[in-house]
């Protein structure tokens, strides 16, 4: 039995505050990390690779990684990637940061939805580009009216170096680009010579499954790159994603003088994660947390149902947020000290927005709360509202139009 | 039991070549991988820590590891930092990237001693900047000729970024900066107010240990980052090192957006490492690698003086490498086909320096090898050398010296 050691430093990133409800923070919930399951992947990977799970891994990945995770988006995506194809990252947000890394030059101009993930905004700018927002509607991004941005930013000779969306399951609407939408824009970007790069984070937590096919299965070779992560789907901890690119992409990544000297960039933990699956945890787990969220989301929007009538929003078929629009134009802003002093907590929807807008949104995570705790949530939530003196008509225009106003 | 899933696909990053003796790259001994204590360390810190070592870690690093780190450093060093000074990477290489991109900006130079890591080099130069040498000799970075540079280089309208070194066993040369150029060159680059970056991989590698004071310990508040590695004490594969530096540093690395959004760079492993040190393993694998690199070492070095007497030399007080001088001065660069031809391989001296130099000299690894292996190696080494007819009489100039000619 080993002694706890007393720690003054803190373990984890959440900040819990005595008596608030938080329905901020885009983390898991704590019942659904699956400790006793990746202890024993942990346990049999270290028995079956030995010393080739503790030295320098293969830049890409180790190949028992890549590929059960091609056998598995073949399961849960339009098609299967080539495994030349895969590199394994640390995390999504790792791999964001890779594949901004070889492709935009300081400079560049990178194109994002709108709204779209906040922090992808803040590891796109750590590489020196303007970002700029693609005109959207409450479908998601419009392809034909981005068509005519590529062609302005082009003519005044700057150079888009790609474009980023969460096409399924938006972090922050929680809702999909339409099929017709995702032909459309991949049509559009290999026009204009512009990858896209296709946030599918949230793709394993359908409710129900499946989630739509990516972006990048149905793209031309070479026009879209695709960065998934099993930070949802296993456990945030373990830092473990991946990105699906044409080999040149995949190669430029696996040339970083940093992947280069330090070998694969998690490998013992993306041999744990092989073993996961290989042991069947995974699909296990991925059952359990789907039914779990599901459960989840439909407690959060049965009570702003209840208890904020005043909010519009669309049911999200999978993820972890209920996007909510509100009557004044300010709501989402206005509402948040209120909202703390009455025991709970949202990310505001201005957030998630490149330009200074979308003041009337609020962003509702329901991934760490029992549905019991999200009820209890939103009631304060309704109370803080009424408290704060905001309008209490339904809000003007469609469910969750992205637009300001 | 698990039944092994057949698989093509590269496990590893190191690819042996039947029938070779790889003298060339820097990986740890397979004996050396501490599989069972991982094992152990990992059961215990799920039990341990729970859900917490699975969710999104504090982005400095988990407090466990980074108090157990201050003390470790206390005991190994010149002095321990303060727990406000670290961060926890994903090895050192991590480490050095994070720094560059808080550091440089396109356009600014980076100024490197000579010879240096080649693959710091590569992550250097990922943040577009140009790498100039600082002039050295055999002792290492020449202080006065570096503070002359950088005048130089200033007076041309120039910003230095930084300073970036191996001062303590350094890869390739094995050697350490003398205690006085370690005090005079901080001076100089606090004077020019230029961060000295030191890379201290190698110091739980010490033959015998203490290994010296680091630079970071007895520089200026401010003015010295240094970077580390669990790679060599423990394991490459777990992907764990930190930074050592003032708070602002520290803040400017864990303000990333891929830090901020992803939390704890490599929180499970960071945990597992804080327990495999809390249950004593730390303490006695060190012990144990040390015996057996100092073994590996004094192999290595009697082959050499046995086989190559023409070969000039320093014996390393600790790290993975012997740095060889040899008359001819193109034989590092000439001799390796040869080597590779009788069945062993090094990394040519070349790759060590910003220009094009260091043609005679040759880095070779003792770090994968038992003793007869590596006398093996050095023999083919020797036939090697009398089949490429290179001249057999002793190198000019001291042992070492890193000049080109």
């Amino acid at each position: 039995m080993v002694v706890p050691r007393p720690s003054g430093l803190p373990i984890v990133q959440f900040r819990s505050r005595a008596g608030t409800i938080d329905l901020g923070w885009g983390h898991p919930h704590p019942a659904a990390l699956p400790v006793e399951a990746w202890t024993d992947a942990s346990h049999s990977a270290l028995r079956r690779y030995g010393g080739a799970a503790l030295t320098y891994g293969h830049t890409t990945g180790p190949g028992p990684l890549i590929e059960w995770l091609c056998e598995r988006l073949g399961e849960v995506d339009g098609a299967a990637p080539e495994p030349g194809q895969v590199f394994v990252t640390a995390g999504a947000s790792h791999a964001l940061d890779l594949v901004a890394a070889v492709l935009c030059r300081p400079g560049d101009v990178v194109l994002v939805d709108s709204p779209t993930y906040h922090l992808a905004l803040r590891i796109i700018a750590d590489h020196r580009v303007d970002t700029v927002a693609a005109p959207a509607d409450e479908e998601g991004i419009d392809p034909d009216a981005t068509a005519e941005l590529l062609a302005r930013i082009t003519r005044k000779g700057r150079r888009v170096a790609m474009l980023y969306l969460v096409p399924t399951f938006n972090n922050p609407t929680g809702r999909s680009l339409p099929a017709g939408r995702r032909a459309a824009l991949l049509a559009v970007a290999a026009r204009a010579g512009v990858p896209v790069v296709e946030d599918d984070t949230y793709r394993e937590l359908a409710y129900p499954a499946p989630a739509p096919a990516s972006l990048f299965s149905g793209a031309e070779p070479g026009t879209a790159v695709r960065i998934g992560s099993f930070a949802k789907s296993v456990a945030p901890g373990v830092r473990l994603g991946w990105i699906t690119a044409a080999p040149p992409v995949v190669a430029a990544v696996a040339a970083r003088g940093c992947v280069d000297s330090g070998g694969g960039v998690n490998h013992a933990n993306a041999l744990t994660l092989a073993e996961f699956a290989a042991l069947g945890w995974y699909r296990r787990h991925v059952e359990a947390i789907r039914s779990r969220y599901r459960r989840q989301r439909d407690a959060l929007v049965a009570a702003v149902r209840d208890e904020l009538p005043q909010a519009r929003f669309a049911v999200p078929d999978g993820g972890w947020f209920l996007w909510l629009r509100l009557p004044h134009p300010y709501a989402g802003t206005e509402l948040l000290p209120h909202a703390e002093a009455a025991g709970v907590c949202y990310v505001p929807g201005r957030q998630f927005f490149v330009t200074d807008t979308g003041h009337r949104y609020l962003r509702l995570s329901y991934s760490m709360c029992d549905p019991e705790t999200l009820t209890e949530g939103v009631r304060r939530l309704a109370g803080a509202y009424r408290a704060a003196g905001l309008p209490v008509g339904s809000a003007p225009g469609p469910a969750g139009d992205p637009t300001p106003g």
